[in-house]
Order: structure tokens, then sequence, then C-alpha cells
């Protein structure tokens, strides 16, 4: 072999955030894209209408639930389901394309698109589910978010208490108290379920061009 | 639950390493044991003749053929072999009250050690192969280790090439081409295997004492 720097083929991994709503999940993904080149964010295709704050291709891929069917038909979705009304699906090629060229894919999905995922992708799939750390904290979050009726409030503390029963189907766990140590968490859980000897396809060449020497 | 840190009960992991000799596996432990307070080196048992640096207790527990037997018909090993002419094993107790008090406890052993560890305590149980980068750098230090005749350091270089032909059989797949990244991507083992639901004994209370509130 050449004498520099070994570069092992690897397959890219989906790593899945899921916490209830505000334990932090969103805040964490943003800092783990920003810090990892190799890393790209899933983004679902929507049959719901487009939000004037959301960009088409970035939060959403947003089409008629005519153009949903065909994919589906198509069998072009990982996982899709229907929540509220509208249709949300995740597309297999991109995901595949990006796992192919050793790209991770983050999923930052709730405990149903986790359950969705994990019958079609079991290998790829690393799955992280942070927990806040008082039930209080979550609390104050939900009703900073805005000046909602106590009744909305209410619906997404049993929303987020719905969410968090689901903890035990997830590989790491994670209780977000301080942000710095959970960031730290999730990203040691990245870099170390790339070491994964499984998901290093290139290491038998490299053995094999080590002993050749 | 009290409004302060929380601390989450878990089951200690046993961390091995493996690498060819020379690959840089024991500056590695070393630096491992000095930064993680809650790891500890496992000390083997061994009937071989203590060496003048060797301290008692802390490379090994050096015993008579006699009471290694006795210990060995009492089955307090986790694991034992011969090694030319000498016997070696890791007493289960001190490993045993180690992982209950979640206390990791750290292998330095080859193949033939993790394959009988394995046997005895795979939940437990995180492995991880450090490879050399190039094979030329593997004979330099092993050349360098001493003013060794050449048929030593064949013989040397052909025991490493049987230790590394065992890569694949850990969980763990790492090049030690860089030392301060290779100590990182270690240390992220660790640090995620920590954070693996299966070791945290202590979350379903957690989560419990979330609801309650």
């Amino acid at each position: 072999m050449l004498n520099n720097l070994p570069h092992i083929r690897r397959r890219g991994l989906m790593l899945v955030l899921s916490s209830p709503s505000g334990a932090g999940k969103t805040t964490i993904s943003r800092r783990l894209m920003k810090t990892n080149p190799d890393l790209q964010l899933s983004v679902s295709v929507t049959t719901r209408p487009q939000r004037p704050a959301e960009v088409e291709g970035q939060d959403y891929f947003f089409v008629s639930e005519k153009a949903f069917q065909k994919l589906c038909d198509a069998n072009a979705f990982l996982e899709h389901a229907l929540v509220f009304d509208h249709f949300y699906g995740t597309l297999r090629q991109p995901v595949e394309d990006a796992l192919t060229q050793g790209q991770d894919v983050l999923f930052d999905i709730d405990w149903q698109g986790t359950q969705a995922l994990s019958q079609s992708a079991r290998g790829d799939l690393v799955t992280v589910f942070i927990l806040p750390p008082r039930w209080e904290e979550l609390e104050r979050r939900l009703k900073s978010r805005a000046q909602d009726a106590e009744s909305i409030v209410a619906k997404r503390m049993s929303k987020a208490s719905d969410e968090m029963s689901h903890w035990a189907e997830y590989d790491y766990v994670l209780i977000n108290d301080h942000f710095e140590t959970t960031l730290h968490q999730v990203q040691s859980v990245l870099t170390a379920e790339r070491l994964k000897r499984t998901r290093q396809s290139g290491l038998s060449d490299f053995v094999k061009s080590l002993k050749a020497g």
C-alpha cells in the first residue's frame, strides 16, 4: 500500500435522535450538523401545507396526496405514516445513496418513525433517546414557547409524556442536564458507531494490504 | 425526585483492548486509566516467576501451580489458559464486584484471552482491536525494542501477524496512526458504551420518578 494515511471505506449509518418535545433535541441536531461534514439531515416528504417560514427541500419536500400515493406505490419510502390527516414519509433512495457513499444520515423523528425505520434498516440504525433531567424543566420549556392556553400546554405535556414512555426502545439513552455534556455524548456515540467493525467495509482490504507490506 | 443532578445507576462494562505487539495498545491503556477514575485494570493470576521490575498485585498475582489449580477447581476464573508452560487466569469475583458497583474493567489481553472471556461475559464485554497504520511501522517498533537477533525479531513479527489475523472478531477496529486521535476514539467507545440503555440499570426508576414529578 501507499505510505500515506490509511482511509478506510465505510458504510454510513442512520443516527436517530428522539426525545419528548422540549428536551433539547433540535438544538443538539443543529450543532451536530455543524461539526460533522459527513452528516446530513434526512428531509421528509409530506402532504401537509407549507408554512411561511419553511423552505422546500430543507424542511420538507412538499407534495400532493396524489404524488405521495405514487411514491408509496413505487415502494419509494423507507417508512411513512399518517399523522393528523397528513402523510409523512422518508425516501429510500437518498438515504441509501448517502450510506453507500459513507455519509451518515441524521433523523430527528419520534418513536413512531423510529419503530417504522427499525423494520427496514436495522443494521444501519443507531437510535438515541434524550430525556429531560427533571419534569419541571420540560414543563417550563413547553410553557415558555408561547402564551398558550392551559389546555394546549396540558396537551403538549401529555404528548411529551407519551413520547417519553418509549425510551426503552432505543440503543442509547441520555439525560440532557448540561447541554455541552449531552452534545459531547451524542458525538461520542457517533464517533464510536463509525468505528464498529461491521460498518468499516474497507477493513478487510486494508489488513490484506498491511500484510502484503 | 430531588431537584439535583440525576445520577443513573449503571452496570460497569469490560473493555478489552487487543492489538499486535507494537501497535500502541499499552500506551493507550495507561492514558485511559489516568483519565477515567471509573476504570480499573484487570490484574491476572499467573504461575510464572515474578520478574524484578514486576509488582505483586499490580502487574500480576503470582501464585504456585498448586494454588492456581485450587482456584481453578473452585471455578474462580472467568478465563484461564496455559501459555508457554505457565498458567494465566482472570479472577471472576473482582470483575463481578467492579461491574456491580458501576466500575469498568480494562483488559489488556490477546485474541485468545478475548475469545475465552467472550464465552463467559458476552453482555458486559466491549472489544476493541487496534491495528498499526503500516506494516513497516510495526516492524520499526518491534526492532527498536532491543538489540535482538534477527531470528527473535522475525518471531515477534510472526506473532504480530498471527494476532492481527483476529481483528474480525472484535466489535470496534481502530487504526493507530495518530496517537491522540486513537486515544480519543477509544475514549469515545467507552463514553458511548456507558450510555447504552442496557447498561444503565437505574433508568427505569429515573423515568418513573420523572413522571411522578
